[in-house]
C-alpha cells in the first residue's frame, strides 16, 4: 500500500488546532506562541509531516533569500559590499543570489523579474548608469517585498537607502591637490545622470571655487570611468599641456590614466599629481601609490543587509536615508611638495 | 461580478484541443506544431489568460535561469569567467543567479539547496577548496538538472567538466624559470585535496627534475593562496637565503610575496625571479611586471555555458571533459638574464 501523506489538516485534526495557525507555526511565524509552536512541530514530526518548499512560497511567500543586483561584481567596491551583505545574511539565516544588470537598463528590468518570480523575501539594489525610471519595481513592491537602494541612492516611493557622504569625500580629495600645489585640476565625472556622480562632481566643483581657483566645465570629462576612458583623457590632457592635477570618480580611470602618463615619461607627481575614489586594493600596489577614498564598503553591506532584514520580518518598509563617512588615504601620487 | 478567472482548461475546451498540449504551447515546447502553437496563443489572447509562473514552474520545471556557483566573486578570473557565462546566456534566453561558497562546503551545500528550491534549469560550479564529498549534488541530478564544473574538474556521475591545461601551464612557467637562470625554485601551492592544485604542483616537480634540478619538498608551501599567504612565505624565502625563484599558483600570493620582498630591498628579478598564475589586471601594473600565465577565462565561462544550455535543451546528459590551453606572458618579474 502506498504511504499516504501526511498535510497540515492532519496535524490540524490531530490537535485540534486551527490548520492556519498549524501552517503559521510551521512557517516559523512570530504570531505563534512559542508553546504552540513546539507542539505542532513535535506532532509533525511525529506524524512524518513533510513541507513541500515551493507549494509553501506559494502560500507563505517566505523563502528565506535576498536578491543583490549589482551593476558588475568585478569592481572591488561592488565585491566587497557583497561580501558585507553575505556576512550579515548568512549570520540571520539568509541565502544571496547575485545578479548583475552589466550596467544595462534592460537586464535590471528582466533581473527584477527573476527575483518577482523566485520569490525573493527583499532586494538590494545599485541602479545600473543607464537606470532613469523606476516603475519596473513597482510589481515587486505590490507583491510585498522591501527594495533597499545600496551605494546608487534613489528617491523612489518607501525604499531606503545607504550611500557614503560622496559631495564632502570629492571635496576633501580636490582641496588635498589644491594645498599640494595643483592649479589646473581636471576632473574625470562619471555619468551626471546618477546622483552619486553629480555629487561627486559638485563637491570638486565647490572645492575649486572655495579656494579662489577658476571652475572650468572644459576641464571635466564624463565617461563612464573604465580603464580605456582613463588612458583617452590622460592623451587629452597632455595635449592640453598646463594640466598639473587629475581628480578621478574612480580608480580604475585613475589608474588608465596613470599607466600611460608613466609610459609618456610624465612624472607623477612632480608634473601631474593624480587621486582617485574606491581604494581599489590595486591603487596600493601601482607605483607611485594612489591617493584615494577609502569607502566602508564592507560596512556597507552589513547595514544595507541589517536594514532589509530588519523590513523582511516587521513586515513593514521604514523609508530612511543613511549616509556613511569616508576617510582620505593620501599615497604618493598626489603629494607635489 | 467578479471576473473567472481563465485556464488552461478553458482554451482547450474552446479549441478542442488536450490541455496538455494547451499547456506545452504555452511553455513554448518544441513538442507542439508551429501552426498549433500560434492558434492556442490568439486563443489564449482573445481569452485574456494569464500565466501564474510560479504554478507554471511547478508543473513544467522551466525557468529560463541559470545557476552558478562560486568560490568568490571578488577573484578577477571568476568575474571574467561569469561574464563569458552571462554573454551567452543573455544570448540563448536565459537568466543567471550567482552565489558564492566563500570556499566552504557548508555554504556550498546550502546553495545547492536555494538552486534546487528556485527551480534552475541547470548550475554551474566551481567546488570550494573544502568539498570532497559529491552526495549533496544528487538530489538536483535527481531532479533532472544538469551540472557542469568549471575550472575545477570533478569526475561525478553523468556530470562534464571544462577546465584548463593546470599542468602543462605550470611545466612551461617552471621551465621558463629555470632557462631564465634560476636553480632553486620555490612553490607556492594551493589545497592538494583540489585536482586543479595537485596538477600545477606536479608539472613544476617534472619541471624541475627533467631539468635536472633537484626537487625538494620543502621547498613546496601550500595554502589558500591568499596575499598574506604570499607575505608569509616571502618571510621564510629571506630566511632560507638560497632562494632564487618563485613559481606561485595564483597572482594574489605571488603578488603579497613580491610587495614584501621589495620592501626589504630585495631585487625582482636580480636577487628573486618570480612568476604567477592568472594574469590578473594587478599583475601587469605591479613593477616589475609579473609573468604569469593567461587563462582563456571569458571563453572558458562561454563554453561552459554552452555545454550546460545544451544539456537543457536536449533534456540529455552528456558526459564530456574540455580542457582549454594557456599562454605563457612574460613580463620583467622572471627576466634575470
Amino acid at each position: 500500500m502506498k504511504k499516504q501523506k501526511i498535510t497540515i489538516h492532519d496535524i490540524s485534526k490531530a490537535l485540534k488546532i486551527d490548520s492556519s495557525t498549524v501552517s503559521r507555526a510551521l512557517n516559523d511565524s512570530s504570531r505563534v506562541s512559542l508553546k504552540t509552536k513546539q507542539k505542532i512541530l513535535d506532532k509533525a514530526e511525529e506524524l512524518g509531516y513533510q513541507r513541500n518548499i515551493l507549494a509553501s512560497n506559494l502560500r507563505t511567500n517566505k523563502t528565506n533569500t535576498i536578491g543583490v543586483i549589482v551593476p558588475r561584481i568585478s569592481r572591488s567596491f561592488f565585491s566587497s559590499v557583497i561580501s558585507g551583505i553575505e556576512d550579515t545574511a548568512q549570520n540571520s539565516g539568509y541565502n544571496v543570489i547575485i545578479c548583475q544588470s552589466f550596467e544595462s537598463f534592460e537586464r535590471e528590468k528582466k533581473i527584477m523579474n527573476t527575483l518577482l518570480s523566485n520569490r525573493v523575501d527583499g532586494v538590494l539594489i545599485s541602479i545600473s548608469m543607464q537606470t532613469t525610471s523606476f516603475d519596473y519595481l513597482k510589481p515587486y513592491l505590490d507583491y510585498g517585498g522591501p527594495i533597499v537602494f545600496y551605494d546608487r541612492p534613489c528617491s523612489f516611493e518607501n525604499c531606503s537607502s545607504i550611500s557614503v557622504n560622496d559631495y564632502k569625500a570629492s571635496y576633501t580629495v580636490t582641496e588635498h591637490l589644491i594645498q599640494s600645489g595643483c592649479k589646473n585640476i581636471v576632473h574625470f565625472a562619471g555619468p551626471q545622470i546618477i546622483d552619486l556622480y553629480k555629487n561627486r562632481k559638485q563637491g570638486y566643483v565647490d572645492a575649486i571655487i572655495n579656494n579662489g581657483l577658476e571652475f572650468k566645465e572644459s576641464y571635466c570629462f564624463e565617461s563612464k570611468l573604465a580603464e580605456e576612458d582613463g588612458v583617452a583623457f590622460a592623451k587629452k590632457i597632455i595635449s592640453m599641456e598646463n594640466i598639473d592635477g587629475v581628480y578621478s570618480s574612480n580608480d580604475t580611470a585613475a589608474i588608465g590614466a596613470m599607466q600611460y602618463l608613466k609610459f609618456m615619461g610624465v612624472k607623477i607627481p612632480e608634473d601631474i599629481a593624480v587621486a582617485g575614489f574606491n581604494n581599489d586594493p590595486i591603487s596600493s600596489v601601482i607605483e607611485p601609490g594612489l591617493t584615494t577614498i577609502n569607502q566602508p564598503d564592507f560596512e556597507m553591506g552589513k547595514i544595507a543587509a541589517n536594514m532589509l532584514i530588519e523590513q523582511i520580518k516587521n513586515e513593514t518598509t521604514n523609508k530612511e536615508s543613511k549616509v556613511l563617512d569616508v576617510e582620505l588615504i593620501i599615497r604618493n601620487s598626489s603629494q607635489k611638495n
